[in-house]
C-alpha cells in the first residue's frame, strides 16, 4: 500500500482562492480532502482523495457523544524556488499514533498517512499561499463513527486530512501577548489525556480562555492540576522561560503535550549552546525571577503561531511586564530560524523538512 | 415559543420495530428526531421534528476537533394503563445547561427543550418497549458546528434529541459486577470538566476501562486526580457504600457528575430513614471496612443501569467479595422503587414522573 497512488476524484467545482492579504486562521478550506475508513473487520481501508464536502454521519455516531477523537496540526510552505516543504510531518504522525493509543483508536500506518498527505498536498499545491506570515495549515484528524450510545471504544473510524491556507494565528503576530495565570480551571492532569491531542483537552480550556479574554488577556497560563504550583502550558502552546541566562521549559510529565515546535526549539537552543533545561518550573519561581529582574524572556511554542512571546503576565492581582513588553532575543532568533527552515530560506541542518514532489 | 407545536416532517420510510427480547443498549433508533440550530445572530431557532437521518457537517466543524459537545441521558416508560412517563426530565435539562455553561455553549430554554421532548416522544410512543427491563432511552445532545480550526467557542451549534428502545445496559442486569480500582488513569480533576456531561470525560475513561476489561472486570472505580485517595465514581456512574449501617456517597466536589439517579437515591434513603451522608470516602476506608466485615453493600447509580451492585472489588492485588457477591438489600430496594415509580407501578410520592400526552 505504501507505494500506491490513492484513488482520486477531482472536484468539479473548484473554489476561488482567497486573497492572501485577507487570510485568517482556519476559515477557508481547499478543494479536496483525504479520507480513509476503519472497521474492525477490514482495518483501515478505502484511502482516497475526494472533493472537500460535508461528512454524513449518523446522529448516534460516537464522536458526537463520547469525545473519542484525535487530531494533528502542521504546515506546508512553498519556497522561492517553488518547492513544497513539509516541516517534520513524521513527528506529527508519530504523535497521532500516541494519541490513538491513549484514546483506544486503532493505529495508522504512519508511512501511509505521510504518503496520503504528500499526494493531497501535491493535488492542492496551488493553494499554498506565499505572502509573509502565510502557509498551508494541515489538519489530519480521526473521528469515531459507530452509531452506538454505550460508553466503549468505537468499532469504526474515519481518518481525514483537510487543508486550509492561513494567515498568522495570532493577529499580534510575533508581537508579545498578555497572559493570565489560571487558578480555578485545569486543562489536564497526570493520568488524564493532557499529553494526547484530543478534543476534550481543548473543550476544557475554553472557559478559562473566555474569562481571561474578558479581562483583556489573550491567553491563559496553565498550572498543574494537582498542586496548582507548576507551569504546564500557555493557551494551547508549550512555554519557555529565560531566567538568569538559563532557558527552561516544563518537563514532559504526562499532562503536557509533546510539541513538535517545542522539540525543535530545544534542539536549536542546545545546538546554539544555550543552557537549556527541561524541569518543573513553578509560577512562584517565575514571579520571583521577574521581581529580581532575572526573568529575561517568556514565550509559547506551537505549530499555529510558531513562537508567541509573552509581554505581560498577570498573577494574583499583579501584572508583570516581561522584557519591557517587547519580543526577546531568543524568541526572535528561534522564530526566524524555524520559519526560515520551514520556508527553505535557511539551511535545514537538522533534516527537518521533507519536499513534496 | 413555549406553547407552540414544532414543525414536523413525517418519515416516509418507517422502520420495522425490533423484537423487545433482542434489544441491546443504544443500537437501534426511532423514525424521527428533534433538531434545533443556534447561530450567534439568531440564537436558538428552527426547532423541528424530522426523519431520523445522517447529519451533514463540514469536516472542519468544531465538534470533530475541539470536543465542544454536551449530552444528557434519560428514559421514557409506558405504564400498564398505556400512559407514557418521563422520569425527572427537568433535572436533565437543568444539568444540560450547567454543562453548557462549563463548555461555553449557549443555554437552552429548558421549557422549550422539555416541550420538544414531549412532542417527539408523542410522535414515537409506539417505539417504547414494554418488556421487563426495557425502556425508551432518550439522548439529547449539543454539538458545535462552526467550520473553524482556531481554538475558541463555536458560533454555531445543533441541539438534537434521538431516541433508542433499549434492553438492560449491563448484560448482568441487577446482578453484581466486578470492579477494579484504577490507580494510573484519571477520569477528571477539580477545575476540569468532571461535573459536566461532555465527551472528553468519557473519552478519557476508555483506556482504563479497556485495561480493566482485559483483566476480567466490568467497571473501573475512579479515584480523585489529586491525591488518588478518594473515591469519585464507578464506570460512568455515581457510587454508594453501606458501611456499618451508614450509607455514604462521595460529596459533589466539582469533578463528580451530579447524577439524577444519585439524587433520587439520596432522597429515597433519607425518606426511608437510613443514615445517609455525602462526604469524602477514601478507598482505604472502604477496604478497611471490608476487612472488618463492615462493608455491607456497594452499588453504582446511573440512568442507563439505574442501580448496579458491586459484587467484587479489586485493589492492590487483592479481590474483595462484597456482601458475598450478591445484591444487597438496599440496592434491591432502591432499584425496585425507582423502576417501579418510573414504570408507574408504585406511587410517585416525590412527583418525579411527568406524563406525556
Amino acid at each position: 500500500m505504501k507505494q500506491q497512488t490513492f484513488a482520486f476524484t477531482r472536484s468539479e467545482n473548484l473554489k476561488q482562492k482567497p486573497d492572501a492579504s485577507t487570510l485568517q486562521f482556519g476559515k477557508v478550506f481547499t478543494d479536496h480532502m483525504f479520507t480513509m475508513d476503519y472497521t474492525a473487520e477490514t482495518g483501515w481501508h478505502d484511502p482516497q482523495i475526494v472533493p472537500y464536502a460535508p461528512l454524513e454521519l449518523d446522529p448516534a455516531a460516537m464522536c458526537f457523544h463520547y469525545g473519542q477523537t484525535v487530531f494533528e496540526g502542521l504546515k506546508a510552505y512553498v519556497t522561492k524556488e517553488g518547492k513544497v516543504l513539509l516541516f517534520r510531518p513524521d513527528k506529527n504522525f508519530e504523535r497521532l499514533n500516541r494519541s490513538n493509543d491513549r484514546l483506544c483508536i486503532p493505529r495508522l500506518d504512519e508511512e501511509v498517512a505521510l504518503e496520503a498527505l504528500r499526494q493531497l498536498i501535491s493535488v492542492e499545491k496551488d493553494w499554498i499561499p506565499t505572502a509573509e506570515g502565510t502557509s498551508l495549515y494541515i489538519r489530519p484528524f480521526i473521528i469515531s463513527t459507530e452509531p452506538f450510545l454505550g460508553v466503549a471504544a468505537s468499532i469504526s473510524y474515519k481518518f481525514i486530512i483537510i487543508l486550509s491556507p492561513v494567515g498568522a494565528y495570532y493577529k499580534e503576530g510575533i508581537n508579545p501577548v498578555s497572559i493570565a495565570v489560571e487558578n480555578d480551571y485545569v486543562r489536564a492532569v497526570k493520568g488524564g489525556t493532557g499529553d494526547a491531542k484530543t478534543g476534550g483537552n481543548y473543550a476544557a480550556s475554553l472557559k478559562a480562555q473566555e474569562v481571561a479574554a474578558a479581562s483583556g488577556f489573550s491567553q491563559v497560563l496553565w498550572l498543574d492540576g494537582v498542586e496548582k504550583k507548576y507551569i504546564e502550558e500557555v493557551g494551547s502552546m508549550n512555554v519557555f522561560f529565560k531566567i538568569d541566562g538559563e532557558i527552561v521549559t516544563p518537563q514532559l510529565n504526562g499532562s503536557i503535550l509533546q510539541g513538535v515546535t517545542r522539540d525543535s526549539v530545544l534542539q536549536l537552543l542546545k545546538h546554539w549552546g544555550y543552557p537549556v533545561t527541561e524541569r518543573r518550573v513553578s509560577i512562584a519561581e517565575v514571579v520571583q525571577a521577574q521581581k529580581e529582574g532575572k526573568l529575561e524572556e517568556a514565550f509559547g511554542t506551537g505549530t499555529a503561531a510558531v513562537i508567541s512571546p509573552v509581554g505581560k503576565l498577570f498573577y494574583e492581582g499583579e501584572t508583570y511586564e516581561i522584557n519591557n513588553g517587547v519580543t526577546g532575543e531568543v524568541a526572535k532568533r528561534v522564530y526566524d530560524t524555524i520559519v526560515g527552515i520551514q520556508k527553505g530560506e535557511l539551511e535545514d541542518t537538522f533534516g527537518w523538512t521533507i519536499e513534496v514532489n
